[in-house]
């Protein structure tokens, strides 16, 4: 949580969000007209939240993570567009699990990095392969959003193999799940290994480049592919 | 700012930080050792910290946007290891460029993304040249961190080029320059006109993937390649 989110939610007359988050800040709720939606979508969350400002009311639209990487950010300013709504709208960023999860897995991210989600609900397959490909073969830090859930297991397993076109079987694979939760659990293990490995919906993996190696606990990807600098 | 990082600074004994960083936050150095540098290395920085940490001080490192992106915490883990250094390394993640200029700039991170650093310093070009290929090839959304400085004026123009490759002229553009401070500047344009625009070393490009789109003064790349659900 930032600071400058704690102050927009001080700021609203209005908190609306899944109620699985807004549970986790019952401290921004006092005093605050609170719109939980455990059922509503997130289509009817975007929509009540603009309809809530149009009629003159400060609302803040929880999101969890970052509302800017693959949140709700996007759909707020289409919904926006669509209904050619007027009202000002401020993104707040946040920690993403990219941010989040790099720091629990040590420093993975020190060099050119990708993320990629593997869920094909609003993206064909082919494209998330296709993406795979290119970042698996241009040795960049990939962080797989969605990785798999009950009914999306190929991806992974597809992810797995075209990785292997490019990489060593003992290239470093980090797993978190559950972030910063209280049942967050982490995992280093490598391309080879992953698959034995709990992954589910809740989970990020970051697989490292060629050069990102393990030390003790925690995955470490060199800043440099030279050493220019001394150390 | 993070309420993590002003937990971590309240209970340090010392903060450790560039100049300029420890300028933008004198209310968490009050009471504090504080050993600020304007010349000292970075490297010079990760060892004195962890000499002190050694030394049985509670020490908070500051670095600006997240330390565990393109940051201090690899450099950090890197010399521990070197020193064999026994102290607990705690990494508190925060707002890299990638999610302050993407909030900056409306809602361009809605899908997959990549960031790719054009400096040479420590990579060699051609394996610059080959990532930016890689993604722009594959449709990501693309943050470019260090796009030019005084010295390092030909890769901006090389990585235009490798996108027109495989992208419309037309392609959105958005550059944020010192994001979030007073002097913040914020440009939305093509790729065909990019090369137009003021870019510096505290600028970050973020060039949309084929989907994005300008909105107002804002970008926003939609979640779906196809239209599943229901606006």
């Amino acid at each position: 949580m930032t600071f400058d989110a704690a102050a927009a939610m001080k700021n609203s007359d209005i908190i609306i969000g899944y109620k699985t988050y807004l549970e986790l800040i019952p401290e921004f709720l006092e005093g605050k007209e609170v719109v939980s939606s455990q059922m509503m979508k997130e289509v009817d969350r975007g929509r009540e939240a603009l309809n809530l400002a149009e009629e003159g009311k400060t609302v803040s639209l929880v999101s969890g993570g970052d509302p800017g990487i693959y949140a709700m950010a996007g759909l707020v300013l289409e919904l926006a567009q669509k209904a050619d709504c007027k009202c000002k709208i401020e993104i707040i960023p946040g920690l993403a699990a990219i941010n989040s999860c790099a720091a629990r897995l040590g420093a993975p991210l020190m060099h050119d990095f990708a993320a990629v989600s593997l869920s094909d609900l609003l993206t064909p397959r082919e494209l998330i392969y296709k993406r795979l490909d290119a970042v698996a073969g241009a040795d960049f830090v990939v962080a797989l959003y969605n990785p798999r859930s009950k009914k999306r297991t190929e991806q992974i397993v597809k992810a797995r193999e075209i990785f292997l076109k490019y990489r060593s079987p003992d290239n470093v694979v980090g797993i978190v799940t559950n972030a910063t939760r209280d049942n967050e659990t982490i995992i280093l293990t490598t391309l080879d290994k992953m698959l034995e490995e709990e992954i589910g919906m809740q989970s990020t993996v970051i697989i490292g480049n060629s050069q990102t190696y393990r030390w003790g606990d925690l995955l470490v990807t060199p800043r440099g592919y030279s050493e220019k600098y001394e150390m």
